[in-house]
């Protein structure tokens, strides 16, 4: 199923729906609240066409796994970390499916970063890692936008993948996934950038939702990003970004012109 | 004006209120809602002797200063920083007056940090330094509680500043008073283990609200941590802190026994 948060005018309410059906056909059925706690259809429908999709959720917080494959970590000349590598981005951060991202005034080094996205669907505390599956409620696509030299000037990197816009999420929330094995690829203007699959990550989701979980309590709705495979690389003002995970979906993000 | 957030009964819906009078006197006057957009009392009053105080303010998002004190940067072995240290505290994390929190099971080394805590009171972007008064709802007290061995091993701050409970905020928030050179004691049981001023904060409050805001949209409720003074310290499960800032109040925070 695939779940998503849209709105049928610009500027207009948002509403959960049930995206059903391919191609010219495909179609939001409507949904009466929130699908934490069930999905209750409310029978009315809406063409994917006729609506703008938002953020698939509105989580309170989000947290990113950093050096999550191998590959990404040498690339930027860093080890790969014996302690996972976490940090927070706020709901400020955060923007829908096709997103128009501001370069922001303080960097000149803005770059993507395509990841799998594990949406929360049960409040929870010290989840087991071989228990993680009963509180995920699906999977999104994300892109961990980063000032990358804001991000090595400044330690924490909270301003550095913590700004307007550094959170794209979408197109939808896939709630029967398993994301052991997926292929992972992202496109900046339609040239391939990143071509990597999710088995290569070096903590699994069960991990990663696990670590953070022994911590802080997660809320439906939370978003845990679970690192970027090799690939990375600096935007343009202009560019077009598109990051594609296999049984999910695409997430398409601009960068400003201006 | 002192601006608290209550409840009447356990479990009972929060409001919003105006803390008026002194000693057994003290009455909190019932606001319409947030106070962000001005303050409407609705006639109704209650003796705050027979209210539970809550976190002043539900935050989105907590940014918070490190080493931004330079007697409290020494005394960790760290040094003055050249570029602020901000990092993020999850809304999971905010407790209100007289909470207990737990001692965490991740850390054996949990340590008090008496901060000065500025509410924002407009949504806001790129302030300048001089202009942050104009965004400013008030200011509170806060705890920022520290698994000092786990910020340490961990690299980023996630974690070990961020756990269920690290961000006791309250009792209210003052609304009329100038940061400056504010009186900051912290206690542990009954002694006196911080006694700082805000004067000696390296970057004031307007330096922080702008520097954060440069980066993200603030808004209304959201808290910026300005740092710790000199004289923080471990605790051991059922200790007693007590934050105490000149012209706010007293925040006070008991680790449980268990």
């Amino acid at each position: 199923m695939r779940v998503a948060r849209f709105a049928t005018a610009a500027g207009g309410p948002a509403r959960y729906g049930v995206v059903e059906g391919d191609g010219e056909g495909t179609v939001v059925a409507h949904l009466d609240g929130p699908p934490f706690d069930g999905v209750r259809e409310t029978g009315e429908c809406t063409p994917l066409s006729e609506v703008t999709l938002l953020a698939p959720v509105e989580p309170s917080k989000v947290l990113a796994f950093g050096r999550n494959y191998a590959e990404h970590a040498e690339e930027l000349g860093n080890e790969v970390p014996e302690i996972p590598i976490v940090f927070l981005k706020p709901s400020t951060a955060v923007v829908g499916p096709d997103a128009e991202v501001g370069y922001p005034a303080l960097t000149s080094d803005l770059h993507y970063e395509g990841e799998l996205a594990v949406v929360i669907g049960r409040r929870c505390k010290a989840v087991p890692a071989g228990d993680v599956a009963g509180v995920v409620f699906g999977y999104t696509v994300a892109n961990d936008l980063t000032m990358r030299d804001i991000q090595k000037s400044e330690g924490q990197w909270t301003r550095g993948k913590g700004f307007d816009g550094a959170c794209p999420l979408g197109p939808w929330v896939e709630t029967e996934l398993d994301p052991s094995a997926l292929s992972l690829r992202s496109t900046v203007n339609g040239v391939l950038r990143q071509d990597g699959t999710t088995a290569d990550m070096l903590r699994d989701v069960g991990e990663c939702v696990s670590w953070v979980s022994q911590a802080m309590t997660l809320l439906p709705g939370d978003v845990v990003l679970t690192g970027t495979p090799a690939g990375v690389g600096a935007l343009q003002r202009g560019d077009d970004i598109a990051v594609t995970i296999e049984g999910i979906g695409t997430l398409v993000t601009r960068i400003s012109a201006g």
